[in-house]
């Protein structure tokens, strides 16, 4: 399986980020943290991240991706989310299986502009509000996904 | 770990209730699902689950867990979840941990009334979309979020 | 045929409750209700009648219709008309040709919560305004659906 | 009892109109319809039927109907229904008991634009979904009202 | 002077219609409501008086007025005035003086419909509430808007 | 009879205040419009004139005017007509004829504000658009209706 | 007098709910409270307390009330208040003189959904933000109010 | 403790101002009512009142309790409540504790501009629907209020 | 081929209707037109061109059109675009193919009820903002249109 | 420069009013703020303050402005910003050019009432969020402003 | 003539992006669209064509525009239609005559997010619902305009 | 103090860009404002200028601000201001004092889109309308807050 990881604006600031809000963990601590919930299921992954605060580049990398045979992603658009139509066409149009991440319960807050995810309805499902256990908790739901399609 | 799954309306037909939506499986099957996903980790869980059609059933059940010394939930509140003040109050003062979880996205559903979650903000995450996988994502990012806190 | 007329919360005190809104006949004057609107036809069908204050219970009693070979339901769901979610979820699933009843004209009242029916849309029709009289004209609905269905 | 059915724009072509939401039959045989539903009662009433695309001519006609002393009103307003505040003042004020008919189930549509019956305030009741039947159903539920109006 | 007065819908049947609402006069009475306001000044005018329930009819009619050299328009649109853009854009091109009137005070009503007046902006000015006075008041607005337009 | 004229906000200043919508004409010309628009009827009345920048002094100065049997109000409330609640339910007390008058035709502007008068509904009608004559045909109206209810 | 006081859900919980928000004292100080307010009068009172987490059986209760023949209620419809179509129209029909009553200063809340009681229109009057002193006052109110009618 | 008493515009009138809804009892009747309602309880308070049309004089008044060491308010605002900013802001600053009160039951009228209250969110809890009995019971809510927070 | 250009309220005028909105050309001019955009391809077509101020005449004419064998239609429905709920289904079930033509550039105009066109779901596309050449793109348009069916 | 400085309710109270929004300077502190920001440019200019809670002497102020020669206005209207219409349209016709100054920085607060200028369009520009220091750069960009003009 | 044909976010796949909505054709053929539709007058103009995902890329490009020449823009903005006030402000400013091209009929998709385009008012026109025929029409509509302004 | 300016969107053509709303002057012409309106204090600052019509790039900039110890931010972030959330999260997050600019006053511009800033709660105030010498306030604004800070 070869997952692409897609973090979308201010993402590359994690960990110093408001770590009341995001954690304090940065992305160089998502290897330990996939080993930790995938254990073994770990091997039967490829995976890389890419993160960008440009909304072009995002689409253009999606759409890279489908030449490179990437057949799942875990994508964290930030908040692209909830103002981006040209994020959700693109994936509209990719067709490549999808889970949405948020490190926060973005369902939980309370400003209204945050309380719509433009992208959800081209995604198989999310997970929010875990930091970055909820990027492990994608993949496997992810290859749960595979496998039950493949089955 | 001390957790109980509660489901509310129309989720105890799970299986045979609109499968194209909710899937073919039924809560029969979530032990196998668990122990799927959890491996090892689900030695350190004991659960139980609880369904009921009744808001104040499922109030009165939350306000037990309490007595019980449950330590973690496993929300899924069907239809409640759009329209229960009632509900989220509950969450909100019984103050146990809970992870909110959907069969299916409903992020992504069109209907209006489908895209607020009232108890979104009494829980520290969401997992949706996923079927019965759902249920063991939702117990890891618990015991994930009890070795946080305790860590 | 086999129909099950289902009442939600506040009729039970039909005939005592806001005669004006309502009308002054109880449930003991349906089955000669029937009879003047039916005619020889109501040989052709068995019924029951169904009360209840609680979503939890009506939500119990439509899924032992299921079980018990219902096949006509005539649903007065009183104001969770306008509330209930879960109700509406129940119908969605359970699939039995339902007729939804008003004994007022609901939608000629002005209040904007009364102005919205959720269950509608998992109804083959609807009959309002016309007190008692409406269910006998749920009852001829739902008896040329069938016709028409299987004919 | 004198009855004028009255149909709105666009239910002239009913029958070869969008067969799966308005059925395929044609008001020609409305008269059959009648005496299946009506049955003996069928003596006790004279009825016509009116059709116009053109609200206005709706309107003549029904001040016209004043004069020829029609005693009930069966109307289907067609889209008018939505949108002619011209027609619910003409009902306003010819005081005709009218009895509001949908041969679709217009409360389950979705388009916003079709939840709100302008005219349903001037109406005894309403009925929908049934299609030639609720004209049926229509009748009988006048023949009703008027016999507990002079009873 | 040129005036044409136009009535929209149902307002033919002013002094028979709702009495409480619109008053129990009839147009038939408009020349003693003129005669009684204007006083001598009704030498100084030409006018004609048309109704007609349909839309359509009340364009052509409008868009005939200019070639008849009509310089003054008093028009009640009736329910038309709360719906008809058509009406709207036909005032906007003709360009001939017009003064809004309306025989109850529409601006009163608390139906949301009513309450906004899409012929307004093409209107120099309106009278409502006075029922046939407002005519009245309308011709002399008209009088006094042209003497101040010549003078 | 006895008329209270009461201006509220910022039309002291009229004359000199934007002419482009409010006209050139100062109050100092009111009575020349009244001689020329009442004629011979301006002998029935009797009236005074007051203006207030101040919402309280114009509750204070209509609560006067109960005292005083003024017997009818031509009232042009400025602003405050979209704004004032304490002015609306003061003329919903003191139960004095009232009509409602604007220089400008208020129903005409764009701004949402402006298209809704709060004290619409404590008037028996309204006048806009006319200029200082608005006020001239205000005090006709006010003597038609004095004389009809008498009649 | 014969005084029911009705808890909605949550309510069982005081004391240990959220007692920032509800205080820190329970139901069984009421007692104490009513001494304190009522003073001499509480001995012109019956009264008695009933609690229930479900929407159901607080109607239930309150139609039970009727045939009790109590005559004065005292509601604390808590999260209900803001979403029960079902409670308010039980209140509409059962016609007992009510006081709604609120631990905490519900007009004062920011969230949307509590800042409408379905309820309200069915009450006489509200009491809300004084804690357990709230159902004293409104003790007391029930009092005024049924001496001021039949004085 | 030293009580202030203020009534905002048009509850000058109360007694004569329409008594269906507002009660036929002036002020001149509160000290009684308070005699009444308080008992012996009456000798611990000083109390004033003061009432003005004027929102600046109710600011002006309010800032001065400040320098009088009025440590307790009972404030009707009338038709200031859902209107007026300033008041509001008034209140937010002073930090004297207040109760509102409302002659009628505000919450349960229909006009949408009547069910906000500006002023609720820097209040203590309100009162409404009781007449003048409102008042004397604010004062019990204060007095119960002080004693909570010296106790 | 054989199309049918229809024409709603309003246009008759057009050459002397608001030039600096609608453009200076009148119908006459659209032979000219369709010469210099059609070029040799105007000799595969046959037109007609029909106009009416009146909602029913215009869904007469539509429904005429299906039994003349029409098989394209230009339609510029005028106000009616954004009204007409009837013109809308009218072409919902005439299933002719349709272009949308408007001669000013709607999308672009400020006034909400210009902003949502009723009939666009049932056309294949639409030009707007050229004047009388938009028609000639819209032939150009259903050509294309139908060659890419057959072909 | 003939400079007049005009605040608004509860701005007398500046310095004592909540000075975690306000700030805890006083007006007494704004001459050596101006001199600290307009250094030499402070003898161009002549200026007074003034403040008042009364929006009618706020108005009686403006228009007095008009005939003492001011040429540039500082207006913080304090919560009138958001609800007077009145202060708005006073400030359309006196055509003095103003700088609407706020202490906090008010487009930031998330109050919705309080994010809208009714007085913005009125006004040259505005500065906000800087306390006292604001009123200082408002002197600064009249004067600029003046220059400009000039220049 | 100099047009440059724009392309925004996700036009780049078009052919292979979702062909039931955006149809099977790439850029590739628009040469050959532009020849069958042009024709002879293909000689009077010179083009160009630009794609990019980016946002800022696009107005770049844009202001580039201005330096070259470019006297006529064929603009499909994708998504970016109906988000980017930045693509409508640059519009704004470049003045360069400008169509509006949409593949699929837009104004006839559901969701309301694509029901405003926020840069039609800085377009002279627009074509939508033809497909690459669309862009065809286009380059007819500007060469017609530019002959008209010239004319 | 190290301060830098960053322009948004189409701030790269002021001077050229419609003058009539944003001024004739380009950004050369900002160290001539800032001497005028600094006068000595310049000395005690340094700034730099960065202009880009890529909203990704924006935040790349903001974000390497950080580590070049930039510690005031003047920003216009053009019609980003209205659309982006991407950037807002980015202010909320570096954390460094940020005045908010804008040439015009868009407070007062009607479009609905332009009357909310996403960024105004994430900067400490803001300065509009006045063109360049905004840009002069705002530095001011930013040196006053240090020493406030420090002071």
């Amino acid at each position: 399986m070869n997952i692409l990881v897609v973090n979308g604006p201010n993402l590359g600031a994690i960990g110093r980020r408001q770590p009341g809000i995001y954690g304090s963990k940065g992305f160089d601590e998502l290897p330990g943290v996939l080993t930790r919930i995938l254990g073994d299921r770990e091997k039967q992954i490829r995976w890389r991240i890419y993160q960008s605060n440009h909304e072009g580049e995002l689409v253009d990398r999606l759409e890279q991706a489908v030449d490179e045979g990437v057949n799942g992603l875990v994508l964290n658009a930030g908040a692209l989310t909830h103002t981006s139509l040209v994020l959700a066409d693109c994936l509209a149009w990719i067709g490549i299986p999808c889970v949405e991440v948020h490190l926060s319960n973005v369902w939980a807050r309370q400003e209204p502009i945050r309380q719509t995810s433009l992208i959800a309805k081209h995604c198989i499902g999310s997970v929010s509000g875990f930091g970055l256990t909820g990027y492990g908790l994608a993949f496997l739901a992810l290859m749960e996904h595979m496998s039950s399609q493949s089955g």
